[in-house]
C-alpha cells in the first residue's frame, strides 16, 4: 500500500475516532445536549463505538488510528508487523486526524459549546479541572500524581495492544491475518471494557494523538472563557500509552513470538 | 432484483426501523411505559437495534432503509453501485416503510399517547419544544439555529455513511460483496455510537425519511393536544443527511474509488 | 434428529431463557439484589442475552425455545420449515422448560423474595399491579386494555418472527441455512431492541410459554404474600404473540416464499 | 501445546481477566473515579468485556481462564476435551493470574484506595459488608445464608458451563472446533447476561480463582482500614462454581455426549 493511501485512510479513520470519542464527552457534558448527564456507560460504549466505526473507514490501512498500535505492530516479529519505513506516515496522518477530528466536535457542538461556557456557574464548573468543557478535548486524571497516571495508562494500553497482537494469531473469518472485520468488533469492545474497567482515574487516554491531537486544537480555538490547556499534564497520555505498546510486544514476542 | 421485490422488502425493512426507533423514543418519552425516563443510553441502542432489525428484514434488497444510503450507493463508483434507475423505487418504499412505521408506534403507544397527552402538565410539557410527544415523530433541535443544526446532521451522516461505503471493501463472511450479515451488525453498532455522539445537538435524523414520514403521519394522526408539527424545521432533517451522503460518497471516490 | 433429542435441547434451552429473564427481573425488582433498581436498559439487555444463552444450549434443536417460532417455521413454506409432526414436542418442551426455570429463579432468589415480601410496605408494593413480585414471573400491562394490549404483543411478536424468517434467506457464516451462530447473537439483539422499542406498554411477552410457564408456577410455589396470579390477563401473552407470528409467516410467504 | 505455553497464556489471559473485572468493582465503588456509582449495566458489561479480553490473549490455550471450566472440559466426553494432565497446569496459572490481575487494580486505582479506604465515613462504608472496598477482590452475599448463597454459584456457572460445552457442537466461523472468535465473543455476552440475571444474590462468582485469587490478595495487600478478608465466605465461591460445572458437564454428556 501506497503511503499517500495509508495517509488518506488513516487521518479519515483516526477524524471519525476522535469525532465520535470527543462528541460523547461533549454530549454527556455540555448543556443542551439531549444526552446530557447520560452517565459513564454512554461514555465508554462511545468511545468504542468510536473505535469501531474508525477501524472500519481505515481497515483498508491497518486502521492503526493510535500511534501506540503504530509502534507495537513495528515491534512485532512476525508477519503482520508494520515495516518501519511506514511508521512516519502513520504518526503524522493519526496526529493529523485526530486535530481535525476535535474540530468537527467543535462545529458539531458549537451551539452547547457557547451555552456551556458563557455560563459558568454550571454543574460542570464547580469541580477542580483546569477549564470548562476541557474534558471534551483531553483527558484529566481525577487524582493528579503523575507517576500514578502514568502507570494507570500503562497498564490500561498494555491491555489494548496485547489484546490486538494475539488477535493475529487465529486467521478472521474473511481469511485475513490482521484483524478483519470481527476483529475489529472485538477490539471496539475490549475499548469499551477498557473504559469501563480501567478509564476511573485517569480517563484512559490509550492513544496519544486521542489526548495530543485535541489538546492542541483546544489550544487554538476561540472557546469563550476556555482556560489553560493543562500542558503540564500532556505528557502523560503520550509516554504512558507508548510504554504500555512498547511492554505489551515485548510480552507477546516472549510469549508468542 | 425486480422493482415490486426491492419494494416489499425496503417498505417492510423501514417499517421495523421506525417502528422500533420511534418505539424507543415513545418508550422513554411517555408515561405509563415500563421504559420511561429509562435515558439515553438507551435511546441510543434502540435506534441502533432498529437499524439492524430492519436491516436483517430487507437484506434481500440490500437494506437501504435511508434515501441517505440509497443515494450514496447510487454516487458510487465501481461494484455494489445501485442504478440511477433503481433509485426512485428505493426511495419511494423508504418513505412508505417510514410513515407505515409511525402509524404502528402510534397503536402500540395508543394508551400511552392518551394518558401522556391529556395531562397536559406532565413533566414533558414543560420544554420549550413545538408539542406534546412530538419526539416520538420527528428530531428538533435543542439549540434552535438551523445552519448549525444542519452542519451537525451533514457531519452525522457523513460518518454513518463513510462507514458503510468503506465495509464494502472487505468482502463479508458470507462472501457477499456488500453488507453481509457482520456488516449489518457493525453498521448498527456504529448507528448507536452516532446517536451517543452527535445526537445531542439535533437528535440525530442522519435519515430524512426517518423525520420525514413520520412527521407527516404526526400531521394527520387524531392525537389530543398533539401540537404543530413544526414544519419550518422539517427541510434541516432531509437536506443534511443528503448533503452529508453526497460528502461521504464524493470523499470515498477520491480516497479509494 | 429424533423427538427425543429435540425434547432435551428445548426443555433445557427454554429453562435457560427463563432463568436468565425471570433473573434479571427478579434482580432489578427484587430487595437486597445488588442489581437492584438497575432500570430498563438492564430489563433489556438481560432478556435478549437469555435469548442468546438459551440460542446457543438448544442451537441442535434449531433453538425455537417459543411456540410463536415453533408455529412461524411450521408454517413457512420452503426450505428450513419445521415439519407439522414434529411441533408437538416443541410445544411441550417450551412450556416444561419456561415451568423448570422459573422454579430457577425462585430458588436463586429465593432469600430476596423472603425479604422483599415480608415487607409488603416496600416500594414496589405501593403500584397497581396484582400481586407483589408478580413481574418476576408474568407480564402485566401498564394500561389494562386487553385489546389494545393484544395489539402491542401482535406487533412486537410480528417483529421478532420477521425477523428469525428473513435471517434464513442468506447463508450464515457456518454454512448452515437456519440461524447459525452469527444469526442467534443478532436475534438475541433484535430482542433488546424489540424489549427496549416496543417493552413499555406490556412487558413484551411476545413467547406464549415465557409468560404461561412461569404464571403456572407463580400459581403453586409458597411465596409469602404472592397475590393471585393474574388468569384474567393470562390469555394475551399467549394469543399475541401465536397472532403476530402467524401473521409474519405470511407476510414472509407473499414476499419471500 | 507445552505446559509452559498453557502456563504462558493462561496466567496472561486470567490476568487481564481479573485486573478488567475487579477494576470495574473499583471504578464504580471507589472516590475520585470517573465511573462512580456507574451501576450494575456498568459491572456486568464490565465483567463480559473483561472475559471477552482475556479470552482472546489466551486464545492459544483454549482460554479457560476458570477452573470450572477446565474441569468441566476434563469431565466432557468425546473431541474437545482437556487431558487431564493438562489440568494442573491450567489450575495453576488461573489462580497465579488471577492473584497478578488483583495487583494490578490496586496498582490502577491506588490513589483511589487511598482516598475512599482514609474517609471511613464513606457512603460505602454504611452497608453490612466485611470491609471496606472488598467488592473490588472478592464476592459478598447480599443476605448472608451459605447453602442458598451455594446453590445460586451452582445454578449461575452451570448455565455459564452448558453454554460453552455446547457451543462446540457446532463449527465456528474460523473452521475450529473450539470456542473460536465468534464463540468467545457469544460466551462473553452470556457472561453479561449471567450478571445482569443472577449476579444479584452473591456478586456472581461462578470462577473459583476469580474470588480466591484477589481475596489471597487482599490479605496481605497493605491497605488501610481494609477489613478482614471474610474467609468464613470463602469457601461458597470455590466449592459452588466446581459444583455446578460437574452438574454441567454431566447434563452435556447425557443429551449431547
Amino acid at each position: 500500500m501506497s503511503s499517500s493511501d495509508i495517509f488518506a485512510s488513516e487521518v479519515l479513520g483516526t477524524m471519525v475516532l476522535v469525532l465520535l470519542g470527543g462528541g460523547v464527552c461533549a454530549a454527556v457534558s455540555l448543556k443542551r445536549s439531549k444526552a446530557f448527564a447520560a452517565g459513564w456507560v454512554a461514555i465508554a460504549f462511545g468511545w468504542g463505538f468510536a473505535v469501531l466505526t474508525g477501524a472500519y473507514i481505515a481497515q483498508s490501512s491497518g486502521a492503526h488510528l493510535n500511534p501506540a498500535v503504530t509502534i507495537a505492530l513495528a515491534l512485532k516479529e512476525g508477519k503482520g508487523a508494520t515495516p518501519w519505513s511506514d511508521v512516519p506516515v502513520y504518526l503524522g496522518s493519526e496526529l493529523l486526524g485526530a486535530m481535525l477530528g476535535a474540530v468537527l466536535v467543535w462545529l458539531v457542538y458549537y451551539a452547547q459549546f457557547q451555552v456551556t461556557l458563557r455560563e459558568p456557574d454550571a454543574v460542570e464548573m464547580k469541580d477542580a479541572n483546569p477549564g470548562p468543557a476541557h474534558g471534551v478535548f483531553f483527558t484529566s486524571p481525577e487524582v493528579r500524581k503523575p507517576w500514578l497516571n502514568l502507570l494507570t495508562e500503562v497498564i490500561a494500553t498494555f491491555v489494548l495492544i496485547i489484546a490486538i497482537l494475539t488477535q493475529g494469531l487465529v486467521k478472521d473469518v474473511d481469511g485475513t491475518v490482521g484483524l478483519g472485520k470481527l476483529g475489529a468488533l472485538i477490539t471496539a469492545l475490549v475499548v469499551v471494557g477498557i473504559g469501563l474497567s480501567l478509564g476511573g482515574p485517569t480517563g484512559y487516554a490509550i492513544n496519544p494523538v486521542r489526548d495530543l491531537g485535541p489538546r492542541i486544537v483546544h489550544a487554538v480555538l476561540p472557546l469563550p472563557n476556555k482556560g489553560g490547556s493543562d500542558w503540564s499534564y500532556a505528557w502523560v497520555p503520550v509516554v504512558g500509552p507508548l510504554l504500555g505498546s512498547a511492554i505489551a510486544a515485548g510480552v507477546y514476542n516472549l510469549a508468542w513470538g
